[in-house]
Formats: C-alpha cells, sequence, structure tokens
C-alpha cells in the first residue's frame, strides 16, 4: 500500500537530469538559495521530497520554453521522473496537494520543460473525500438508461435564447427521444437568461413530458457560480425535480468545487472549459491523467473528454486515454469512477471507433449538428445515432446495420467522417 | 464608458486571421459546426461577440503550438484582436467571465498559438464585488508601515518545522525588525505542524512582540482549503489579533477565493504558485495583466508579481509589467489596488532597480536567504534591506549610502548582483 504522496513529470532540462530532479524535490520541500539553520537532518528525513525514479529519454535539439539557463538552439535532455513526499506534510489535503505537486515548479530556470503526467496518492485520500456520488450506476438509473451510451445534447445558440425559448428547444429534444442535455458553458445566469426561470420553464418541460414516457431525461443545469449562489441553484434543480448540475470546472476551482459537492445530492457534470490553457503546450502543464484524479475524488461525476475526429487540436489517442481513465479506479475502497463525456463535432460515425477504442459504453455521448441538422429532423438524428451505437456494440459495421435503420443510413451520408 | 466586455488576445493562425477572430467570436456565443435554426438575426445582434480590433503582427516560419490546421513547417500569421460582449449574456458574473473570454478558445484547430492579453470590464462589475478591502493603505496601517516597503521574508525551512519550531523562527525575525512574515505555501495544516497550533503559538510570540514595541508585524497564514475551513481559519487567525491570511490563488480557484473574500475581515495574500502552467508558453494561456484583473475585483489585497533577477524563468520586464499593473485602478468608482509582493532570490540589490522601474515603494519585498543569511544575522539582514530601500528611495547610490551604514555595505558585498 503506498504510504507517500507520487508524482510523475515529464522533464526538459539543457544541464544534468539528476541534478534538476533534486532541485524539482528541493522546491517543492525546502526551497531558498541559501541554506537554512532550521534545514536539520532530522527535518529532512521527516519532511523532504524524494527523488524515486528518474529515466532518461531522447535529447532535443533546442529549449521548448524560454526563460530556461538553456541558450537558445542548444540541446537539452527529457526525462521522466517521479517524486514523493510524505503524507505528514499536507495530511489527506486535496487542496494543499495542488501547491505541493504542482506549486512553482513549472517556472524553475533549470527547466526549458516540465510537465505533471500523473499522481498517485495514498489510501487515507480516500477516506477524507466522497468521490463522485452517482457515478455511472447513479447516472443510469436517474436517466432511465440501462445500457449502451447516453444519447446527449446541448442547447445551441449557446447563448441568446430566453428561458422559454430553451423549454422550448428542450420540448423537441425531448420529443426527439434523447437521454441528457446540458447547458452550453456560457449560457450561466444572465439578464437575459435568469438562471431561476430558466430552470423552472426547462422542468416544467422535463417533468410533463417523463409523466407521458415513464422516464425523466437529464439535463444539467450550469449552476457554475460562488459557492452560496451553486448550492442556492443546485437545491432549486433538486426541488424542481432535476437530476444533474454543471459546473465548470476552471472558473470555480477545487475550493469552489467542493464547496458544492460537500453539500450536492445531484450528480455533478463537470465541463473542462480552459483546459486547452493548461494542457497544450506539450513540454508545459498538466496531463489530463494526472488533472482529473482532483476533481474525481473531489465529487465530479462526468468528466468531459473532448470526442474522437474533434474541432479541437486534441489528436484521438489522448482523448481515449482521458476517457480510460476515467473509468479507471483509483482507490480499492473507493474506485471513484466517472462517466466520461464525448462531444465536440460528434456524428455516427464516432461511434463504432469510440467503443472499440474504449471497450465500453459507459458515457454520454453528446452531439450538438450531429443531432440537430439530421435531415430526418432531431428524433431521427437522436435515433440514428443510438442505431450506431447498438451497431457497435454488436459488432456488425454502421454500413451493414444501415440496411435496416434509416436514420443511421441517412446520418451516414448526410454528414462527413 | 465601456458596456461592452472586451478581451484582447494575441493569436497566431495558418490561415486567414479575419477568419479566425471570427471563429473566436462565433464559438464563444453561439457554436456549433452546422447552422441552428434559432440562431436568428435578433438573437445575433442581441448576444453574439463581434471582433472590435485586428491588427496584424508579424508572420513566423512554423506553428508555436501542435494541433492546428497548419502543417509542420509551415508559415503561421500572428494578430493581436480584440473581442467584445454584451453585458446582457453573463450579467456581472466574474466567474461566468472566465468561460466567456476564456473556455475553449486556446483548444481550437484554427490556432497554433493563443494567449489572453487583457480584458475590460464595464462599470457595473465594480459594483457587484468589494474588490480589495485593504490594500495598500490598510495593509500599511495593520502592519504599521507609513512609507517604503514592508521587508517580508518566508519561513524556512517551507515545511518540516513544528508550530514550536515556527513560533522561534517567528521570534528570532521579529527581534530583526521584519515588519511581514508568510508561511510557505506548502505548509498548509499537515499532521506534523496543524494550522490552529501554528496559529496560536505564533500569535502569542507576535503579540507578546507588540507590547514591546507598539508595532505588529504582520503574518500572512496559510488558511488555503476548502472555504468552510478557509473561513473557520480565518476566524481563528482574527481571534488570535493575526492580521493577514494568505490563500493559493490556483489551488482553490476563484469560487473558492469568493467564499472567503466575502467573509474576510483580514487582507487577502494572494500568492499565485502554479502560474508557471498558465503563462509559461509563449503563444498560450494568460498574461498577467488579465489574469490579475479576476483576482483584485474578487478582494485579493497582495498579488504576487515574482521579483526581478529571480530564480525563475520570467524575465524582469514582465515582473515590472505585472507590478506596476496591480498599482492601476481597474474601475473609476473601484480602484482595486493590490500590493504587489516581490520575491524570489531577492537582496539588496534589487532595491534600486525595483523602485526605479516601478516609480513606487507600496510594496512587500519578501527576501528569504537575503535577510537570514546576512553575515551579521537577521538584524543585519532586515536593516540592510531597509537601507536600501531608504538609498533608493532618497536617489543615493547604493554603494555611497552604504559608507554610512554597514548592515548594507556587509549585504552588498555578502550576496551576489
Amino acid at each position: 500500500m503506498l504510504e507517500r504522496i507520487e508524482a510523475d513529470y515529464l522533464i526538459e532540462t539543457p544541464g544534468d537530469t539528476e541534478k534538476a530532479a533534486d532541485v524539482m524535490a528541493g522546491e517543492q520541500s525546502s526551497g531558498t538559495f541559501a541554506p537554512i539553520p532550521g534545514e536539520t537532518v532530522e527535518l529532512k528525513a521527516r519532511s523532504a521530497a524524494r527523488v524515486e525514479a528518474l529515466e532518461l529519454l531522447e535529447e532535443v535539439a533546442s529549449p521548448s520554453l524560454p526563460g530556461s539557463i538553456a541558450a537558445p538552439g542548444s540541446a537539452c535532455r527529457r526525462a521522466r521522473v517521479t517524486l514523493s513526499w510524505p503524507l505528514d506534510n499536507i495530511g489527506t489535503d486535496l487542496i494543499g496537494l495542488m501547491a505541493t505537486v504542482s506549486g512553482n515548479l513549472f517556472e524553475l530556470k533549470q527547466f526549458s520543460g516540465l510537465r505533471i503526467l500523473d499522481i498517485r496518492l495514498p489510501e487515507a485520500f480516500a477516506a477524507a473525500y466522497d468521490g463522485p456520488k452517482f457515478g455511472i450506476s447513479g447516472t443510469r438509473s436517474l436517466a432511465g438508461v440501462d445500457a449502451g451510451p447516453l444519447i446527449g445534447t446541448i442547447i445551441k445558440p449557446s447563448v441568446g435564447l430566453s428561458a422559454a425559448e430553451t423549454a422550448a428547444a428542450v420540448a423537441e429534444l425531448l420529443e426527439a427521444g434523447i437521454d441528457f442535455i446540458k447547458d452550453d458553458e456560457l449560457q450561466a445566469d444572465g439578464w437575459y437568461c435568469p438562471f431561476d426561470e430558466r430552470v423552472k420553464a426547462v422542468m416544467q418541460v422535463i417533468r410533463s413530458h417523463s409523466q407521458g414516457t415513464g422516464r425523466k431525461a437529464m439535463f444539467a443545469f450550469n449552476v457554475t457560480g460562488e459557492v452560496d449562489q451553486m448550492r442556492r441553484r443546485h437545491d432549486l434543480v433538486l426541488a424542481e425535480g432535476g437530476t444533474c448540475v454543471m459546473v465548470s470546472l476552471n472558473s470555480v476551482g477545487l475550493s469552489g468545487l467542493l464547496g458544492l459537492t460537500r453539500h450536492s445530492q445531484l450528480p455533478i457534470h463537470g465541463h473542462r472549459n480552459g483546459w486547452g490553457y493548461l494542457s497544450r503546450a506539450p513540454m508545459l502543464g498538466w496531463s489530463y491523467i494526472a488533472w482529473q484524479k482532483f476533481w474525481r475524488l473531489a465529487g465530479v461525476d462526468h468528466m468531459h473528454c473532448n470526442g474522437l475526429s474533434n474541432k479541437f487540436a486534441e489528436p484521438d489517442e489522448s482523448v481515449i486515454a482521458s476517457a480510460r481513465e476515467c473509468l479507471t479506479p483509483m482507490f480499492d475502497s473507493k474506485p471513484c469512477m466517472a462517466m466520461p463525456v464525448f462531444s465536440s463535432g460528434q456524428t455516427v460515425h464516432q461511434a463504432q471507433d469510440t467503443y472499440q477504442a474504449l471497450g465500453s459504453a459507459d458515457l454520454i455521448h453528446a452531439a450538438g449538428g450531429g443531432i440537430m441538422a439530421h435531415p430526418g429532423g432531431p428524433a431521427a438524428g437522436v435515433a440514428g445515432l443510438r442505431q450506431a451505437w447498438d451497431a457497435a456494440m454488436a459488432g456488425i459495421p454502421a454500413g451493414d446495420y444501415a440496411l435496416g435503420h434509416p436514420e443511421l443510413a441517412a446520418a451516414l451520408k448526410a454528414f462527413q467522417k
């Protein structure tokens, strides 16, 4: 059983890699340029970070980031480094962990590149946090979807609709047979579409529709805001019979999120907007593998992972690695599994590849244009997407399955691969 | 008077810059790949983001970031773009503003680089938030420092000292005449040095010392944690007669911070650890100019800005631009001025350059080794640093001033420039 906190990094340095790893460990546990009187042998034994592993990787012709001690155009060496810390330094404090594993590391002159790849936490952390309260089974149960992905969509246009117009859009989507709908992350509590009004108008439509079908579509209302606001908004959603709230994780931060999850009785849909600034430079920032562990342990039930063939800069293998990680247990005593959310430019064409790469349909597959722009209308859009997944899960090529399923056939033709 | 929200970006694109700017505006106000039925002319007029300005900059030989539509090695064009949004989209919601000005922009394939440079907010935002409750004058008054910088330091070793050992270190610093002390950001509420014990032990020393001198040094206790924890810790600091609390801004996030500032009766010392991952890639992420406005409006009184000749990757001109911005009013009705904090490898050698570049001594100048490693001991360290500032503010070269001031003379000699 792990007794120390561990973190893996990809580093790049013009100097000696072992010395650079020692600088990392020093910066994250004692940290000044002059020797300190109080820094005794006992104190170091008790509190110092340790370099647990160092694997040399390739040499590169020039530094990836400016500001290091490397002269421009001089060669740098990459390595994979594992550091560890005694649990006593911070206890099971997930927020304190941020400064410990990340902190000032990214700015150190010794590095022309530094990226955090993964973290591993002692089991004691599992007891200190709830993790996702609903996760996969809780989400399936609330949405009434036993197998296959939840077919989802995002209200568009993202902003500009009134509460009544939003409710009308929801009514159309419910008629189309949708499982899951979310606010766009740009839709908050603006004067033209106030949160309370939107919740009431949308939930009236959802409640009334569910009386006919016996199944209640899940709507993720964007509660992103101050902690007190999020709690109040959550309570309104709950009172109106809603089954999900959405949060922009990077906007609220870890303390903000915990302020909601400590209170919440609904699944938390975690939107990662802003993820690009944390991750897009290959030799800087965060890998999703490390980042998502904070949020899952803090209680997020659904984690955005982008989608295959997306409109963004992320390659497909990164998308799949992210989603797979959300479905990988974090602790023996508390797996903290979160439902991955696939979105961005999604159509019937991604179902088979997604299922094959992930080996699971425990996910939300959200499509905007891929549903609304179906030539047969939204109902055909939802049906076609569901058929694409039925085919994928049955191991039948979509083209073959489309012969007996006209909505899928039309979608395969209408949307570009 | 500004009626719309504005943001400036540095972009880099292999394609047409005007088209790329339109994609940004679309992504941040309607956002899907297929035309949407509800996206009427009225809705667009009401809610769409607008491209307000576009200034072409240099061409670069190859894309700065991977994942764009640019082929590797193909030329890209940089530009400075200003977008604007109607206030009605989000109201005066500072947290919602994060998704609006940042959101998914950094991931768009159209861009091989995208960095947010600045934001400008309508005056209505000033009424919705407190801003710094103490700022410069409040901090000076609590610390009993009328003019010149607050001479500060950080408890080192960062972690590993017990509460009693921390208090003993504080006693030594008080004897040395220090104005300001802070916890290291790695020091939270670990089992070896629990927060409550540390506050009680340290404040006993500070209270008792202030009875002799009539002046109470300011100690920034690291309250970083969940919102309820931060409030409780703040209350303890206040009850014990403490005058400052510290928060790791990137660890708690904007909602987390507001959870504290809505409650706080003490100056908030804002630590920016993690800043490197937001800023170090030149064509990605955040400029400090844009980023710090969120935190100041949310109530941070002291903003970390790094220091001249620091041990990190940041160049001096960026440090000075950051500090100058903290001293620049945000709104006519609410200037939100925060005290810049200079730290990292600081000694007497940076006083003159800092004062000349900034044109102000409204700052905290924090030195670790630059005080503790003075050959005459910490008291001489503090005295030397204060003398260096006296010289700078009087326009006397440090070398000349050192003739009558032995602590400064010893420091100039002991520390490398």
